[in-house]
């Protein structure tokens, strides 16, 4: 009932499509997973997320849920998911890549990192343990291992302390997950099956590095494994590459989560290369900014050209927006500055993101991933 | 099928409770109108205003619209209801309250009113005449003649002559709108029912003056009167006591308007004064600000005592905020600043006020309304 239940793989590329199982329910392979940072989805209610978008997994941030409301406070009101009325499966981040994005307001040790809150300069430790304390408090159905998530670009040498430091970390974190969730087994209160934690392979753009982190990851048998350091600014063909130098180490039977990517015409790139999972704000953030993706493009709703303009955003999309709105009205909410907008727009976007990866699931599944690939590579 | 049919009438207060027939549905009486100022009830979607709240008529803000995006914009693209997907009615002001709120940038004569925009500065004209043809481009249900409404307090000269304007004004705009509409019912165009058209009664807070304008207004039969010039900064009891004097003259078979109220505890107020429709930004605009109303009162949602709160924020109440999340959760989104908490705080307050709407109507309909009125008193 638990675990990864791999599907059908591209014999020619090595796309998968699986379904993973989760305490929160099934979560079809290969996902992208909307990003609820603070216990919600910028501009979108819970109910639209199931009914508007069937997403079956969303994303919560470990760093900004353990300052506000505090992870306390979310495990004594009953975790994260009954928190934000969200029956479903929850990835949390290990925190990691919101702290090291704070820059001058952290230190780094072999203990952990010491950072301030963004919200009120206070101070605090993550440790790997500590994080893998805050994902459980939360509830969450997929936790992350602290991992040193590097600027780009980096020195070799730089690369290889930092993913030596996340190697040790993630043996600190994933043990501290085992021990925590072995001590729930026996526990009266641990009814529920355990979480999945995954490990994160870093060593920056470097494949040597890579290839290293990964190995030595490995011999903690995770129950998946997640690739971070991506999307830091590096060229795409880059992070491509360092996806595929560790999708071609990791284990077939465990899903892959590559974490922060990518754009739209990205997403079967990521695929291609044997990801189960991705995340990203772009879809919701652009939304919010009037970057709207459709099947012919992009739109940027505030172009005067769309004035007058009759039609849907998108005319073969199903989504309540495209089915009910014009493209004048949506410029209309955009620049009058009103919340709706930002819900019609995220809904779209989030919608078009789930749709492709539908439409590459169903490619994979039924042997035609290649030409799917094909046909997105010539638009 | 169209105009207002009374259904019951409480013989001891004059409240009422009817059916007004409008080409967009019948809307129950007493009824409180969600604003839409901007083709937009902020922070709602159209879809949650027919499925949450059961909303069955919202207003639209002439002033607005007519400055963004344009009314002929509307018109060409299908008129309001098409533009924002609200199959029901909608009823639109005159857009005289929007520009007599901007002080410095304009200028009555007996024409009409010149303004600037506030957007942008052009300068326009509003005049009787003209913003009837806006409203009908729009395509509203229930539109209302341009009026001329006073700042508190006002002189009981000032008041006479912007009194006598606002008659000369109706009986302008009345008579445009016959003309249009008439015009329109010979057309090949003009296969549905003519919208209704109210003139606004005002005279400030003087009732000789309330009284010479409704007599002079009924002069032309109009299909349902507005009370306008009411919250304006003047004590509530005054309010109360201006809308008493017109309705006792208003006839008996068309619909009243109290422009601009209330506070929730003012709604019963008014119905026990005869009005039958309301309109307010407050339970929406309160929503944004933390200030939430449930069936025991205020919630200010930011305080700390709601930090661990894991009540809903009404018990009684069946929204589905109430039936999903905890004022914890309200809290936290509130202190996030995110999008939803105001969806879910705007749901929760205009349910709170259509509710209030639907027990003064149940209560008007079997005959106890004095009891409920005694009972919301003594609170």
């Amino acid at each position: 009932m638990f675990g990864f239940e791999l599907q059908a793989v591209c014999p020619e590329t090595g796309a998968r499509a699986g379904v993973l199982h989760t305490a929160h329910g099934d979560v079809e392979t290969p996902v992208f997973m909307p990003v609820g940072t603070q216990a919600a989805v910028k501009g979108v209610l819970a109910r639209d997320l199931i009914h508007d978008l069937d997403a079956k997994i969303i994303l919560g941030n470990t760093y900004h849920l353990f300052l506000r409301p505090g992870h306390e406070t979310v495990r004594q009101l009953g975790g994260l998911h009954k928190f934000m009325a969200w029956p479903r499966a929850i990835l949390t981040d290990s925190g990691g890549f919101q702290v090291f994005s704070l820059d001058a307001l952290r230190k780094v040790t072999d203990e952990g990192v010491l950072f301030r809150s963004h919200l009120n300069g206070d101070p605090h430790l993550f440790t790997p343990e500590s994080t893998i304390d805050v994902q459980l408090a939360l509830g969450s159905d997929i936790m992350m291992v602290l991992d040193e998530c590097l600027a780009y670009p980096a020195s070799h040498e730089a690369a290889r302390v930092s993913m030596k430091r996340t190697v040790s970390w993630a043996r600190a974190g994933y043990g501290h997950y085992r021990e925590r969730t072995e001590a729930d087994r026996r526990s009266a209160a641990g009814q529920r099956p355990a979480p999945l934690c995954f490990p994160i392979v870093q060593g920056s753009m470097y494949g040597d590095l890579r290839r290293e982190c990964t190995e030595q990851l490995l011999e903690r048998g995770a129950g998946g494994y997640a690739i971070g350091g991506l999307s830091v600014g590096e060229p795409r063909a880059l992070s491509l590459e360092m996806t595929e130098v560790t999708t071609a180490l990791l284990p077939r039977d465990k899903p892959r989560y590559a974490m922060g990517v990518g754009m739209p015409e990205e997403l079967p790139q990521y695929v291609a290369r044997g990801v189960d999972m991705m995340d990203c704000v772009l879809p919701s953030r652009d939304a919010r900014n009037g970057r709207l993706y459709t099947s012919e493009g992009r739109v940027s709703i505030k172009q005067a050209q769309y004035k007058d303009d009759a039609a849907p955003l998108d005319a073969r999309c199903g989504c309540y927006t495209c089915s009910n709105f014009s493209r004048a009205y949506l410029r209309h909410l955009f620049l009058a500055g009103e919340i709706s907008y930002c819900t019609l727009a995220t809904l779209h976007n989030l919608r078009r993101y789930l749709d492709i990866m539908r439409e590459i699931r169903q490619a994979i599944l039924i042997g035609e991933f290649p030409e799917y690939l094909k046909t997105v590579n010539s638009r």
